[in-house]
């Protein structure tokens, strides 16, 4: 049994391990004031070009999602997302739990536009409604799609004239920037967006998610904010160590780019057979839709997820792939697959 | 320089290194569902005796304070601490961001006792106050000192009749129950509250506290909480690997007993020296008082806390041990302080 | 200038002033512990034929519906509404401070049905995903429309079934219940809710809404929500006097179905003239589609509310009537509307 | 039977009744956008000095507490009170609920001062602990006492040093200024403090908390967090009809200094029998110090509140005067208590 259920069932790279086991014996100073992590934040500010932002590492997507999220926001405010976006559908409501209601739209491709974004403004006009203050998008989407140059430069300029925080959930960061579509950069991204975030947990590492910062009124206090929610590592020199393993040489690249690869071979595969697609991605997440007798007979060797019903017989679904996903596995997929379909 | 600030300053036993390392290339469910954690709580379950608690692993201390309370109170509830209590001084106000009022005592020795919980039921009568519904305490305390199975038993006996949450907190659990002091067994503990977990972090593992459930009011849906606290760690399978290495031996019990026995090393030095002590601590933190300008010289080679002034002249000061404590540091300590003091 | 902006522009009905003056200069317990509010709950329990119910006062409709929400859900749990629900549109995410979220089905009339709440249930399966526990419903809707005793009755069944608490804001429940088209009674809804409210603000009082609460599971310690969030009335026997005036006779229903034939006048006038309805109502609210020219020419004479544009030249528009409506104004708006159409 | 539990037994005065009455059937601006506000904010900034200030009208005290600080901090900051403030003891919580801790220090007379304060500054100082952001207190406050104009000046100069805001709950600020030592005038308080409010509820309006706002940063929005935590009032003119009653002349403090005077004859009536108080009032409240026996004996013709029991045979207890008061019946009391004594 092979399992393409997601980008995070395997441990770390042995790079990241090792990393952690030849510091291990030092003695670090606690909650993130340690020189690793000093150090990590040196070459993420290299990798995005700007030495002006701050940046904060935290273990996992759906905490960072909730804290940046309430820090930024006055008790009134809310945000908006795609209906499929993270935090309206798979965080049991952590934002809400914050005080805050996610104002969310239709988006066919997951991803928002000015339009889209409009359309909630022209509704919150006075204060009997919530007052949207932050858009949320993430790259790669949920569903795979990634934003380009183009797209990501008029949200920006539209945030910044409407006075809206923009926000990107890069917790596939990594996959959105590797994939052969892709004409964005990390620099890009922290030149556009007020605050995004770089995903270590499902890239390779133990896991880990570093903030950047850009917009100076959502820096003050940060830390507050970190240890409040239960967030701050109290190793966080563990957080330091992976980042900078990631980021000293281009491992952070690597593993995405290998991950797409696989992803790619798959895709292929279906493509092949003549499946047609959910969404049309070109990074580590694909959704093929596939009839559901040959679902039934895929999953006798491999795992994988439901995405949606299609029809009675027909099902979208998701496989992902990862740093660890092995060549030989996705190669004997697409085997079975064209045996099989 | 050496470091006596805490004990989560370095990494991880290396048994614990090596387990994860081990499992690294494994495939694992997503989410605490597999397999290690399944056996992780197996040997937990076994080593409290009780097959009817649940357990779930949390990567840190304030997120386990934060999610235990709020999961257990409604929103007009409050929970009663020592005005020491880790939830009412060191946590940023976690709990309040959940909507809960921590209600405090002052206990000399860091300790509840029935008669001070009676002091606020008391002053607790109408809906114009909150009402107390849950009792927290930690195991070691803040200042090092632990319950007696006497002690703890009147405390589970006033809070069941009072209908009263007793919560422990056992951050420091490994240090109470191996200090030459304790008579509380880890079954004792299962039995006498409701819930409470057992610490990782401050004793070997990277990460990772054990909580146990007990009560079954505090069971049901627990891992919704967790989910939307942002705690849902993605390869929670770490936590099993790191919980499975801890208990399936007593090598949780080792490493606390040896942080332990280097305390007592430095408490036998500073005795002989003559000094008095802020609280009287047979486990891993010592708080001796000494003399402002004794702590200057000291602070040359050594790295520990300020507690609180005393007086114009005297700081109490907090020296902490662990798993990792060099005994040749420890030993060059006692000998440094008997030649400065 | 006439006003149909709402119902609750003019101050309360001559009865409801009286008696607060024959009591102004009585002293009276505080906090709604008095002897009026006892009179009330006792009219009000007869009124819905039940002994067994919770009853509590508060001033407003926003109000009670945090506090109910809010005090009935546990922090991962989440309330189901229509798109168009008052919880979800106008209350500036009042639920949502709350910490809850609200999950929203479109409904054409907006009116919630066991299919729709269905549909919503099966997309939220596991702890990723908040877990709906109640239903909002509101009577009349917040266009105008009712639920008749047969949807009721599904919707209280289906409730049941499958454990979700059924909530129905009565702010306009007067208009409801004397509406030509309604086959409900106080009665059937306190059999077949869990709890609801009697509105008194949009209907004859100065403000109060009256809440009823059936489910034993949701009456314990509600005093205290109350007082947390700021809602319970220091001079809370204000509440009760109004609702004795309101319930010793029928008062309560003499008001709505007043206002209620105010609204048919203007009904039988846009009907006249050929205009189309953006709802069905029967009740104190009129939302007749009308070319925007028209609406231009009125509004030299009327306050009337935009509801939504229609297309390019035609807006729904909002008239609401009241106990205190003056039948010689809606005469002389029927003659000027179809003078002007 | 006489009460002298509160000062807000009574309905109100009936210059306010007569003034409800009187605009009742004029149709007016739903949620204090209404004419009669506007008139009543323009009365209350000539009676302030000060044209800057933003103002809003709110129904009760819990609710205006909870809404300023609410509005004021970020998630991770916190209120400094003293031990026996409001907002600490009897609003059950209402400001946790909020997300943020009340951090308290013990005052013997109720008052805070800048040492005082300090000392809570001096023990949060990093990001493990909430952040001091406001400072609440009442004038006068929850024991009667009150403040000078050296006293809050001094604290005004410590507050803007400090970066803190410096709230003054006024629900009983009548009492406060028309005190025979007070030396404060609104015009003061307008200029010392950030926010304050002019109680109604507590001086002869039905209900109503007039808040002042003058600080610039927290007057953004301040009508969204009204409506979001479920305090605007559909009706609002009722508020701004009564307080346009209460300063378009000195009703207000009319009926104040009536209650004070009425007050005084109890001081001294107690005073003449000897007994102690529990804390030095020239305001509408009085807490002697009286033998228990004596206590029984009085309830027998009169409601009053215990404040604390002293010892075991003498018990402080709470006398309460208002504008209602009846001076026979203040003057019949004295009588009997020195009958009784």
């Amino acid at each position: 049994m092979y399992c393409f259920n997601n980008d995070y069932s395997e441990g770390a790279h042995p790079r990241i391990l090792e990393a952690i086991k030849n510091a291990s014996s030092d003695q670090h100073t606690g909650y993130s004031l340690d020189s690793h992590t000093e150090h990590a934040k040196a070459l993420i500010k290299q990798a995005v070009h700007r030495e002006d932002v701050d940046i904060h590492m935290l273990v996992g997507g759906t905490q960072t999602n909730m804290l940046v999220i309430s820090a930024a926001l006055r008790p009134h405010q809310a945000v908006i997302a795609a209906e499929t976006g993270h935090i309206n559908v798979h965080e049991t409501g952590a934002v809400e739990s914050t005080g805050h209601k996610v104002l969310t739209r239709q988006a066919a491709d997951g991803k928002l536009t000015p339009a889209l974004i409009q359309t909630t403004l022209d509704g919150h006009t006075d204060e009997h409604m919530v007052q949207p203050k932050m858009v949320y998008i993430s790259n790669t989407t949920e569903i795979g799609t990634q934003y380009t140059l183009d797209e990501l430069e008029a949200l920006s300029r539209f945030c910044r004239q409407k006075g809206l925080y923009l926000f990107l959930d890069g917790a596939r960061l990594g996959a959105a920037l590797t994939s052969p579509v892709n004409d964005l950069t990390l620099a890009d991204i922290a030149r556009l967006v007020d605050v995004f975030y770089i995903g270590g947990t499902k890239n390779g590492a133990l896991f880990g998610e570093a903030l950047v910062i850009a917009h100076p009124g959502l820096k003050e206090d940060f830390r507050f904010m970190i240890k409040q929610k239960g967030a701050m590592l109290a190793k966080g020199f563990l957080l330091g160590i992976q980042f900078e393993e990631l980021f000293q040489d281009d491992l952070f690249f690597q593993m995405a780019a290998y991950a797409n690869q696989m992803a790619a071979i798959l895709k292929e595969a279906f493509t092949d057979c003549g499946f047609p697609f959910f969404s049309d991605s070109a990074t580590n997440q694909q959704f093929p839709i596939l009839p559901n007798d040959l679902i039934a007979k895929l999953r006798e060797s491999y795992q994988f997820q439901d995405q949606q019903a299609v029809d009675a017989d027909h099902t979208a679904v998701r496989f992902v792939t990862s740093w660890a996903t092995k060549e030989e596995a996705v190669r004997r997929f697409a085997q079975d697959l064209k045996r099989l379909a």
